[in-house]
């Protein structure tokens, strides 16, 4: 497939003119159009109020990337005029007409559901699109301080940091604990931050009765264990010294069984928390997250749980930068009830009137289309936009996992075409803004780790190399920069090997520091349109591009035969890549190679 | 294109155990696919609370259509555990996995957009599935007595039935009055009847400053013009004595200036009819349809908007049928405000609680996808995924229309697997509820004529045959079954030739005749399963299916090769064909046949 000569628009401030319309506000959009299309005439369609309406275009001396390509720009001026706008183009041809949306150009009608999005909520804050993200599963992070079985709960399997495997799955899995705290979370900030961090997210912190605490017994204070909520602060501070940010987990859909709020409830049909839950009013009995009774979920119909919830989510806000929100996707969804759209929409706007700087990321593992661009969640961890299609791409020949992130029958095996396919089907349904502040991850503590996945560094850094040059926000899962491995979530969530080093790959740990520095180099990198330019079944080619530069970056998952690019210009080798003085991508792989186009020549 | 070797699922009864499940019931889904696929195992996944589960699925004895196909069943029981279930196929072979969606196979991940949808909404009345339906423009379809030229409001431009052509634009397009009125309706019902309708469905009927009365200036009356209440329910009664419906047509984006809500309104800043309607606080300026002034638009934040017209859709009931929702897309919905869904759901119950049996169809001209299958619009009149992949494929060679339903650039020509594609991304992105009970339509009042798209009466018949052979229910524009003609909606609403025999084809009127008793006579053709064949430039093949019938349909629009299918059966000439002993489909041309597959040799 290739792509060089395609029209192109995709929502980035490249193509619009300002990317956080007020309501009403004015907005130029703009395609490029390659000479060759032969193009006479374009409209933008707009939809306002749920109507269609015709603007026409028209060619522009607008011009970016002049690195030799014959292309020619068209602009509109269109109107925020809800909240959300869909637009695509029309294009007029002496062949006929096409649509311009952003699952591409077709030539024939489809829906509105790829069409391009202005959106005019209120936008997420600065600071997140260009963050890049660092995932700690506290327990296995690092220790402060040495284990004191003594002082463990009941429930507690005491491990030893360095000298017991991971239970994998079974009994134990749960409880076992080795005893990372927050205090140990300070002592490496230093790995962190070289890495191209600037922000962690520790996922849940409040005390549980597992490892995992994701069933909190309580939302008031951070686990004694962990170091409590002085450890915190000390974390926050830290943190906030250099210029870094902190992020919470918060279980919206559930609480734990050990919740002072569900005891209450589960010990008094008269007492005013009963209503949080959802109670059989005949058997009494309770619905749970996934049937798992120590997991009761939250009825989101209950005013006491929106009162509550948002009193907990507002008031961590002077220590914490924001939320992740684990199980976003089912929080206020059973059956006949489906309050999730308010409530995130609600907690949303709780949290930004508190810190207008938060950032509210939701948990979403198959498809979080539908619940973004409605002024709730920020993001999504684009698991189904951006993992499913590394891994699948980039798996190793010799995988035996027996589910792909939930789905039975292992980790298909695809090539670049149909990756890129998958990449587009996610990206299309979601607006630019969605897209860019949604975490692009290869690995988290809820999968296998990419090493894994991908069966050798060499592939890894393939899928590293992504993460880095794709729009969104990297978030990467500690311990991946070590290479570490892991068949599933629990598996992966390894005890850092700071005192292993036979457990760390320095090489893999050096590209990562090197790769999400570039991205916090590069601009276009975190800012720039996106242009797929080829796939085939084992090359990648896509443009990061602003108004000043445009970056050519070639993903391989094996070798193949050299690729002329039709660009009459030189490009300047910016990562694992030599100068060409010709645009001819050399075949050599697996890798991921980063050049800059050399504009105004 | 072929698709005879694809796995298959449609939302249809042959693949669905129930239609109408309550919320929390249990239904079995089933995909028939081919032995040549090879495929060892069958998973189905939902979405339950919004999260994806997965059912393994098995092989099951259960046959249809044994007409040599090798086909295999697959099973499982799945539960409508939300309002809307969506699900979809995941088969598993020895090359790999497919996803089987709505929209077809897929070898790489999609979102949720195209997946199936077990619906638990309250179903819409049986009746409707099965309903062809006849729109009537008042004033153009029949007068019961002469035009009273001395009794015509100020505004009225009288015009002469036979005698003068419809002006088909600027001024006095909304006033030239013709005169038709109910009772002329009434009149010719034997007409109606005769061509396979069961159900009229009338424009506006209120009182309004114009032929189209959507600027309706009272919700009260019928118009006086039209014969008023009592010719309505004299209407309405011949219609019963027949066993056929009455639907009319409710604007619940706006009503009329002269309306004495909005003069009420308009008059006086502190009247309760003041909130109503959007009125700038600076300026006193309000809000109206595209800007037209005549049709102010209704704020359905007001109770007093959603009380009135409840009253309004609810009060009719003892006379009409049902309604078509004018511009039902805009209803509801200005800037940030969105009221669309709940007010359709709200007005949907009020409905069917006062008549259990009313139809509620909504006028949506580009995308109802999105508005469907949320309790409220039973359906919508399907120009987005019927009128425009045909009028597209069918279109005549010297068709010079300035815009395709309000698309610049006129009509594009496309060949049969763009059509095709077209029908598919509309019908993809509704449940088989939604798409089953939407209208397909040829064209309307607000359209130009099928006849003059299609160019020759062989074409337009193609059109009226996939009209009549697809699923959705038919909607003839009054007159189209003559082969009228115009060249946009004001052209097309021409006075019936009842007194011109010469501008009457025949030939076309007993072509609808016989096209649309073959779809009332059979249950295939309104019940049964969509399964597509084949498409090339000039040709689309397509299998109507029930448990106990197989249709064949091929629609060609010109010429081509004769087509084998790799089906070991004979088929029986239905429409337009002779019986064939093995299937090959003559290449004739321009027309539609139909076949019934013979089972069980």
């Amino acid at each position: 497939m290739r792509f060089v000569d395609q029209p192109h628009h995709d929502g980035s401030a490249l193509y619009v003119s300002t990317l956080e319309p007020e309501l009403g506000g004015h907005v130029v959009v703009r395609a490029r159009v390659p000479l060759a299309a032969e193009v006479t005439a374009v409209h933008v369609r707009t939809v306002y109020d749920g109507e269609p309406r015709f603007t026409e275009a028209r060619r522009t001396s607008f011009q970016a990337g002049g690195y030799g390509a014959a292309d020619e720009w068209w602009e509109a001026e269109i109107t925020a005029v809800d909240h959300v706008t869909p637009y695509r183009f029309l294009l007029h041809t002496a062949y006929g007409q096409a649509w311009l949306t952003a699952a591409g150009l077709v030539e024939h009608d489809v829906t509105d559901a790829t069409d391009f999005r202005l959106v005019a909520h209120e936008a997420p804050p600065a600071w997140t699109k260009d963050a890049v993200v660092y995932q700690i599963f506290p327990d296995r992070f690092a220790q402060s301080k040495p284990l004191d079985r003594d002082a463990l709960p009941e429930w507690a399997l005491a491990r030893d940091w360095d000298g017991d495997a991971v239970i994998p799955s079974g009994p134990g899995t749960a409880e076992q604990f080795f005893g990372g705290d927050l205090d140990g979370v300070i002592e490496h900030l230093d790995h962190i931050q070289e890495l191209g961090v600037d922000t962690v997210y520790l996922t849940p912190i409040f005390p549980g009765r597992s490892n995992h605490r994701y069933n909190a017994s309580s939302f008031d204070h951070v686990d004694p264990l962990l170091g409590g909520d002085a450890a915190l602060l000390r974390l926050s501070t830290a943190l906030r010294e250099r210029g870094m940010r902190l992020l919470g987990d918060i279980t919206t859909n559930h609480c734990g069984d050990a919740h002072e709020w569900f005891t209450a409830a589960v010990s008094d049909v008269n007492a005013p928390e009963r209503e949080m839950f959802y109670f059989d009013p005949d058997t009494g009995d309770y619905e749970a997250w996934f049937g798992v009774k120590t997991l009761p979920k939250f009825n989101w119909g209950s005013p006491l749980v929106r009162e509550r919830m948002t009193a907990v989510l507002t008031k961590w806000l002077d220590v914490l930068d924001g939320w992740r929100v684990d199980v976003a996707n089912m929080t206020g969804r059973r059956g006949a009830d489906d309050f999730n759209h308010e409530v995130a929409a609600s907690l949303r706007r709780a949290v930004s009137s508190t810190r207008p700087d938060a950032a509210f990321i939701a948990e979403h593992n198959h498809d979080a289309t539908t619940d973004l661009d409605r002024d709730g969640w920020q993001g999504t961890m684009n698991y189904g936009g951006f993992t499913r299609p590394v891994w699948t791409w980039l798996r190793g020949d010799d995988l035996d996992l027996e589910h792909f992130l939930g789905v039975p029958g292992g980790v298909p095996s695809r090539d670049g075409g149909q990756a890129l396919a998958s990449f587009q089907a996610f990206s299309a349904h979601m607006s630019w803004r969605s897209f860019t502040h949604s975490w692009q991850l290869l690995d988290s503590h809820d999968s296998p780790r990419a090493r894994t996945v991908t069966g050798t560094q060499e592939r890894h850094l393939v899928a590293a190399g992504l993460q880095a040059t794709l729009p969104g926000v990297p978030m990467i899962f500690a311990g991946s920069e070590f290479g570490l491995t892991g068949v599933n979530g629990e598996h992966s969530r390894t005890p850092m090997p700071w005192n292993r080093p036979q457990d760390r790959d320095e090489s893999t740990h050096e590209a990562y520091k090197t790769l999400f520095a570039l991205r916090r180099a590069e601009p276009a990198l975190r800012h720039g349109g996106l242009r797929w330019l080829h796939a085939d079944a084992d090359c990648l080619v896509f443009l990061r591009e602003t108004a000043e530069e445009s970056l050519l970056v070639c993903a391989r998952r094996a070798p193949g035969e050299p690729l002329a690019l039709p660009f009459d210009t030189r490009a300047l080798g910016v990562y694992n890549a030599t100068d060409l003085d010709d645009l001819v991508i050399p075949g050599d792989g697996p890798g991921l190679r980063v050049w800059r186009l050399a504009t105004g020549t």
